[in-house]
Parts: C-alpha cells; sequence; structure tokens
C-alpha cells in the first residue's frame, strides 16, 4: 500500500482517537482479544470519526447514496489485549484518494501499542445490478483530510 | 411461549439435525463457548432446514419476498462446549402459526445435552415504510410443518 | 423464572444503565441487528454495573477467584435497532440468591423499549476437575442488591 | 511478509480446503459478508487442517503445552460472499520457520476467488508470566510442512 497521494501534506494530517472496553464477547479461549476483534475495534474509530465531522453512515445507506467498502487490511497483532482492558484506538488518514483512501491505525493500552494497521476502503454506489465502485463523495473526502478546499470540488 | 397449535398431531413432528464444529472465534476467555454463540448454532440448524426443503433465504431476500425474523428465544446453558468439540443442533417444530412458528431447539455433544432452546420466529415482508409483519409463505409453512395440504391454504 | 427471593424489597431495587452504538459489526443482511448480539450488549451493561462497583472480572478470573456464568436467557425482540442507533441497556436485579441471580434487562432507543429479558447468571469456581458451581461471593452479591448486611452473610 | 524459507521446494507445497456456508450471523447491513469474518472462515480452514494431520488444539491448550497465534494478517477483499453462499476455503504454506508460519489462503465462490491473505502465525507456551514465544512444535511443522523429515528434529 503506498500512499498516491500524501493527505495534508506539510501540514500534521488530520487524526482521531477513541476509547474500547473489552468485553467477553472479544476475548477467546486464549484468554485474549481474538485477534479478529481488532478490525472491529478499528472500524468503530472511523465510524466515529465519521459521524463526529456530520457524517452518519445509515442514512447515506438508506437514501442509496452509497457507502464505504474495506478493500484491503494488513495488521500486525504485538501485544494481546485482554478482558477489562480499556483500550485507545486511533485513525489517521495515510492516503486520499478518489476511489480509495488508507487509514493507518493503532490500538493501544495506555502508550503501549498492542496492534496496528492500514486499512484501504473504497465506495460502492447503487447501480442496475447491486452496487459498484464509485468516487468517494467530495464533502466525505474533504472532511477526512481536513482540506475545505475540497468541499467545492 | 405455549403452543397454539401442534404441529404434526397425531404424527411424529418433522425434524433435522445438523453438526457445527467449535472453532477459537466460537470460545471466550473463559474457555468455553460463550452462550450467546448458542444461538448462531441454533440459527444454523434451522436455516440448512429451510435450504434442505428447497427454501433459500438470500433469494427470497433479493426478491423483495421478505424474511424471517427472530421474535423470541428462551435458552438454558446446562454444559459447556469446548474448542475442538464436534456439536450435534437438532431442531423441531413445537408451534405453527400463520403469523409465528416455534423451534424446539438442542445442541448435543454426543448424548449428552449442552444447550436447549425454543426460538419463535415471525415473517417480515417489505412495505411503504420498511418491513411489517406478515403471513409466513404458505409453501414454507408446509415445508417445515411436513403438511402437504398447506400449500394450498 | 420465578423470583424466589425479591432483591431490595421495599425499597426500589438497585438499576444501572450503560448507553451502546451500533456499528457495521452489529447488523445483518437484514439491515437490522442480529438479535444474538442484544445478548453481548446487556453484557456490557451488567460488566459496567460490577466494575462501577469495584468488582473487574478479569482480575478475578485470574486470581483463581471464579466467574459469572450465563445459565438462562429470555429475550423479546421487539423492534430493531438499526446502523448508527444510540441505544440505552439497562439493568436491574429482579432474584438474588446464594447460587444465582435473574436480572432484568431492556435495550432502548430514545424511550422505546427495544428488546427486553431476563438473564440468569450463576458462579463457578476452580475444582479438581475444572469449574463448578459454587456461591455468589457474598460482596458481589451485596454490592448488585444493595444491600450491606449481606457482606456479613 | 517475505518467505525466508520456502516450504516443498521442488515440490507442490501441501495445501488443503474446507468448505464453508455463509449465515445471518456472517452478514452486515451492506447485505453482504462482513470483511472482518472472512479471517474466521480462514481460521477454520487451519484449524481443519491441524486436525487432518492429527492435531486438536484444544488438547494441546489444556495439557499446558502451547498454542497458536495469529502474529500478522494481510487481506484483500476482492468481491463479497453473500447470505447461502457456499465458499471453499484454501489454505497453503508459504513460509515455514521454527518461530512462526505463513500461510496464503484464499476464499472463493467456484472458481472465483472473492478473498485473499496472508497469516502469519507465530507459538507461544505458558512461562512464569504468562504465555511467551516459543518454537512450534516439530511434529507440528513437520506435519504442515509435508516434510517427514523434521519429525526427527
Amino acid at each position: 500500500m503506498k500512499a498516491k497521494t500524501t493527505a495534508g501534506s506539510g501540514n500534521p494530517p488530520p487524526a482521531f482517537q477513541i476509547h474500547v472496553r473489552v468485553y467477553w464477547e472479544d476475548t477467546d479461549a486464549g484468554g485474549i482479544v481474538f485477534y479478529a476483534n481488532y478490525l472491529r475495534f478499528m472500524e468503530r474509530a472511523r465510524t466515529e470519526w465519521l459521524r463526529s465531522l456530520g457524517h452518519g453512515q445509515e442514512a447515506a445507506r438508506q437514501s442509496g447514496g452509497g457507502m464505504f467498502v474495506v478493500s484491503e487490511t494488513q495488521v500486525r497483532y504485538l501485544r494481546p489485549a485482554r478482558l477489562d482492558d480499556w483500550l485507545t484506538v486511533t485513525v489517521r488518514v495515510v492516503e486520499a484518494g478518489k476511489a480509495s483512501m488508507v487509514f493507518d491505525q493503532k490500538v493501544l493500552r495506555g502508550d503501549e501499542v498492542l496492534t496496528e494497521g492500514q486499512i484501504r476502503i473504497g465506495w460502492v454506489q447503487p447501480g442496475p445490478d447491486g452496487f459498484r465502485p464509485g468516487r468517494i463523495p467530495a464533502d466525505m473526502l474533504a472532511a477526512l483530510t481536513g482540506d475545505p478546499a475540497r468541499d467545492h470540488n
């Protein structure tokens, strides 16, 4: 995943974070968080970021405006999280194109990085034969990259 | 959940079973299957039963014909299942009405009953304001109750 | 599930609530929250209640002190929750015995009750052949029932 | 993830496959399989492969012999799977070292590749302060790489 376009070059890139509690549902018989569930935590952070910028995904989906889809995930599981842990999940844009974006995300317990991932997402919109790839709506792209000029694209 | 109408009265009721393997994804930090996941195992059995009778749910859903929804679940967790267990999941109709059905389901390891539940399902179909309750299609009802006469209701 | 002992008779029973956001991970192809996931939301509320009372479950588990297990769930799914919904999950003790407790729980969107359940839990502790049923620790029971006298039982 | 050692050089590498049905539990409100769940399908294939070679993971875990942990996943989601789909999940060793292995895995519907991933796993075993990284047991490594000589390492 090489960045075609670096978001916010020259400026610190926009970033966001949420907190997540680990519950029984997140763990497995190894006594730790089941690795696939970190993808859930990371998606919660992206979703809350969008929401904080005024973009609810259900409204867009129900109005037929399309939705984000995840096209690639690359995750390294460094240290395990456990039941009751209070985690921080960060998200930062590392690539922003018209058809896809890449986010750098980390899951931390205090200062300790437990998991880090790069998540590529695209956009699909309803077509005659189901959903098909399309351009990310300009206002969402602008909001996530912190580039106000893009609002007018 | 009292049965209004007993399916197949006078005859042994129709029944079905599948086998399910327990994987890491099904377990929790207690070293056993996370209790909510037995509802998944039970649904797999109902789905495979429908399929074996010629009723795929995705086709019905995509053709706008409606879908089953679960309206009530009552489950007793008697003994825990563990990673690698090979389980049997049974399903039997205990009540069949035009608007809802109740299934009796068990999860067993060998002859040992681990979990037993009663699951009530209804039917919803697309309306002007989203899905609304409707009658279970007669052919599905007939197939599940083993009552050919119901095809003509 | 008949109550053997009514908690806090004569006083309003102790109660607790949390808020839960619905994410993609919680939904299914019907466009609504997958019904089994309401059990997860309900457990999060019980867990946070215990935590608010000073009882972390991971600490108890790792110190060999035992853990709660769910022995029975009875849930009615009245109205569907959807992606992006902001839900309230309540929990209230309706039965408190030495070996098991029953909680009444509701999932609401605003004032609208979407799901209601009764959840029975027991306690297990390590024995020579794995976990075995035991008495709920008196301090946990007292904390959840708001009955300080029980500390001395 | 570059391969340090190519398993079965000169010979076709060992490979394995299973079939997986898509159920409601696997889907999300987009009407397709929730992407994180492909990691579950891939793990089921690895687990069944181990089992077919005589290695049950629960037995190893309970006997204190250690367990596999996933340390890195790289997955590309090419086309969506849907409710009722009957999928094939393949697994092939692409790297086999003493401390970690990499598997190449695909999820297909018929001949169509829906998802492809590279999954790196390591081995952990009980230590005085919890699990710590260790060498993959020689018999498991030999079995997965199809190299009988390794049995005697």
